[in-house]
């Protein structure tokens, strides 16, 4: 940030007055121009026969990691709900129907400034596809996760997570809700 | 926002190529500038004692909403977590000692593009008093509660849920991790 988003003039960083924190601020308007983290929401599809559970993944048509895979996830807009950005998302990138489950995981990735999470769902049927910002769109049981290619370290989280919950199922769990801190960039990460 | 913030020229709200919303677009230097939800982190700071369960809330001393009862809470900063801005606000607004417990509840109110977080947290000792956006700091009893007067609808259905927990405890139960979209505005909201 250079410029005032209101007056046009230039911003200096500094702490204002009654603050504790470094703001860009007008030298002109004295407008404060405050920088907040952002959420990321997304999926997990899960399409379950015969005993047999499987995962949609995305792999991505855009940088950063163009070519690894991913949950369906992105940025969330403002006039939604995280479940309403969750949905647009899988809608979005995998062109996949969901019916969209409980909040799953939160995920801190505070030197990045974000803080993704991501809903469980269910795949109402197997007519899913690229959208424009995925190469492709693809069901893995867990052993064919492919875990040295996943576009992020909250991906690779998560469906640690998930798995590790539908293990425990079968001993009569069930879901929980995951919170944790991301600290460990991935190779090629900012 | 009226002018871009890396080369000072106007913006126009524009839907950009490839994108499906409005976004205020540089005419000079073609830079998108996105708008995204922000997220409002605080604790329901607890003090149970003889089987007397009684929450801390802060009088607010600015606006929106002053002189109305809230839970410690404000708007999350980059360069922490969603735990760290829960803890940082307690201690700011209400000065309060506390042990941070699990993420209790997340309410989307899209209206005004944000999304609420409330940790459960135990107060460590009585050492608390008004930070300097509060007017007050006071312990309640269910009983207690200035439930017509708390300063927002996340606040009234947070409490709601901790009590409705707190009663199904007393039957063996534990607390839940509550998600809910808040549409009903209170008065005096815009």
């Amino acid at each position: 940030m250079k410029y005032c988003s209101e007056c046009a003039n230039p911003v200096e960083l500094m702490v204002p007055a009654g603050d504790n924190r470094p703001r860009y601020v007008c030298t002109h308007c004295a407008t404060v121009h405050y920088q907040n983290p952002k959420m990321v929401l997304g999926t997990i599809p899960v399409w379950e026969r015969d005993g047999e559970v499987r995962v949609l993944l995305c792999r991505r048509a855009i940088e950063p990691r163009y070519g690894y895979w991913t949950l369906p996830a992105g940025f969330m807009e403002n006039n939604e709900t995280t479940a309403d950005a969750a949905e647009r998302e899988t809608q979005e990138e995998a062109g996949a129907n969901i019916t969209l489950g409980p909040l799953f995981a939160l995920l801190n990735v505070k030197h990045v400034h974000q803080v993704h999470m991501f809903y469980l769902a269910t795949l109402r049927d197997l007519d899913f596809a690229p959208g424009e910002e995925s190469l492709d769109v693809k069901m893995f049981t867990e052993s064919e996760i492919p875990w040295d290619e996943l576009a992020f370290p909250t991906i690779h989280t998560t469906l640690e997570c998930f798995f590790a919950d539908r293990a425990r199922m079968l001993e009569g769990g069930s879901y929980g809700f995951h919170t944790q801190d991301i600290t460990r960039p991935m190779r090629g990460d900012s």
